[in-house]
């Protein structure tokens, strides 16, 4: 009951290293969580389907642009994320230092120049 | 027994049209098949990873770093049955006449601008 | 003089539309503009080797070497002022309603994915 | 006089290391140069427009829409060169040998994973 009430805005948003073992901390993508799992069972068959398509030695641009179509459909989950986690992490549900925001937003430009490979 | 006879190099790179129901041709990659379906398979160990990391509540730019490394794999497998296929499908066991071979060259080069999005 | 005033933090983040052709308004990336105006004149150097390298009949592969390290710094000007966005117009100087500020996160959300080719 | 007849199909494929300072080679992209250079003209013709844009103050997610759509120019070229370098230099004009063939190929996958961040 106690930890329902801690789990807070704010404790939503602590990074790994200040969450508690006990309680569990809301994310910033918790309200599309089930969204997200449902996308990445999609790409998980997805790329069980590109086994197929080697075991059936098919045509290799073929298996290359489901390659790609897969990665795609990863992407879109990891800038998804991104857009969750800027709204509900740095910009909502942030700290009240300006510190810490710094920080966060730090973190962000790591995470996408990760993605766009740099 | 005359099955694998047929499946000569010039028939392995057939294109899926003209590949008969009866005998399955070999692919450009198929030397490297057992190791092609390694790593899909760890891929696939990935997302199952990324929809643990979801349920847990991780914290939003681990799981993105996630998503990443595992984008990157994918594309090493692309970047893998490219080469084959231009080594055994387009430079050497390709066919005769240059008209298909130039058919073939851009398909490849239709591949490579869908993995770089153009 | 009085224009400079007006100039305040908020008016810097004002969307185009917004911003009277009189004064004009300062960006989020004001503070760092020397420094995207001088990498920028690299990259324009960088096009104008290419065209060198061509001219001069470079083995092509190096030549793609060269494309690739100039659409690097080209993506790091990218993420550069995508970041300073973010932390000037829509973290800090942004908007008092939230309406407003959702709307600037799904415009950086945009971009994002337009980075990343999606 | 001599010389041109000396720039024929296959020393147009020789590596840099074996191209002599007094004939200039003849590359795989030959045929399109005055179009690749056009095209790297326009291109450095967008990279001032991005520094007019930054000099003008202009709205950050519109510059960074603009630099995206110079590095997809950028990208064009680069997929061109190395299509044209494939046809004419690996497959067509290549050596005679194997081994150099298939150097060849493992320099172009090299240039592939640069251009995809591998």
């Amino acid at each position: 009951m106690t930890a329902v009430v801690n789990v807070n805005r704010d404790s939503a948003c602590n990074p790994p290293l200040r969450s508690s073992a006990v309680e569990r901390p809301m994310r910033g993508y918790a309200s599309g969580k089930e969204d997200y799992l449902l996308r990445l069972r999609k790409i998980e068959g997805q790329v069980r389907g590109l086994q197929r398509m080697i075991q059936e030695d098919r045509w290799c641009p073929h298996v290359v642009t489901q390659v790609t179509s897969t990665t795609h459909a990863l992407q879109e989950v990891a800038v998804g994320l991104l857009t969750d986690h800027l709204r509900h992490c740095v910009i909502d549900g942030g700290p009240s230092s300006n510190g810490d925001r710094d920080g966060r937003l730090d973190e962000v430009a790591a995470t996408i120049r990760q993605m766009v490979r740099l």
